[in-house]
């Protein structure tokens, strides 16, 4: 398999959301994401640093596949949670996230300080999933 | 918001899997993914490319917070899908890897040629959930 093609990395990072304007103001507003596209009601994309993007689907509005006008189908698709997902920030940016996360009335679940001295605070966005907000040291890659 | 602490990326996308080490067979061997940590039971770390982690839970394994040794705790969470997940290929790379999904026996389940010419594949995982192998030119950020 050495020779194949590869995976060059993660483009779209999915959650799902029983409420997706709730979802949306949440991103926007607690963890400051920049949305760059999407409709807003069956879904919406945002910018999540890099080349990534983060897509929050209406939860049960992707249960059928979607034929695009351009040709082509969209797979169906669909999640229940509470699902979890790890965002990155930077050593000096813990202290002052925590401080924005209970600023903005959001709970502290727990907070982790890992072996080779990475950091993660964790709490729930607004539709019950699990965030984490993690500083490098973690992974053999982070 | 904008002199706050800003979100650097995503390090950890999770998807669950019903049958873990059959989830890590498709990824390692089908999509060429190196494992990078994780017990194999529990969950499986994939490098998925620059700083990213891909995160691969066996479904009801994290129902409970789990305590960590050395002090802390990692919230409850979980998932059920058929969830989406979208990866990164060069142009390139596009032709190749259609061959050598149709090679490991994965069905096409969709292909898509998007407005600014950015290609999709998509097909499901062992697990049933929606992959999408894409090329650059979809996103604003891609």
């Amino acid at each position: 398999m050495s020779t194949g093609p590869v995976i060059e990395g993660i483009v779209e990072t999915i959650l799902y959301a029983d409420d997706l304007p709730r979802a949306v103001a949440f991103y926007r507003e607690v963890l400051g994401l920049r949305p760059m596209g999407g409709d807003g009601r069956r879904f919406q994309a945002f910018n999540a640093g890099g080349r990534q993007a983060l897509l929050i689907f209406q939860r049960g509005a992707t249960l059928e596949p979607l034929a695009l006008p351009g040709g082509g189908v969209i797979p169906a698709h669909d999640g229940r949670g509470p699902h979890h997902l790890g965002l990155a920030i930077t050593h000096d940016a813990y202290g002052p996230w925590v401080e924005r996360l209970r600023a903005a009335g959001v709970a502290i679940e727990s907070e982790v300080i890992w072996e080779r001295g990475s950091r993660s605070v964790y709490f729930r966005d607004s539709e019950g999933n699990a965030l984490e907000l993690v500083t490098p040291g973690l992974w053999p890659n982070y």
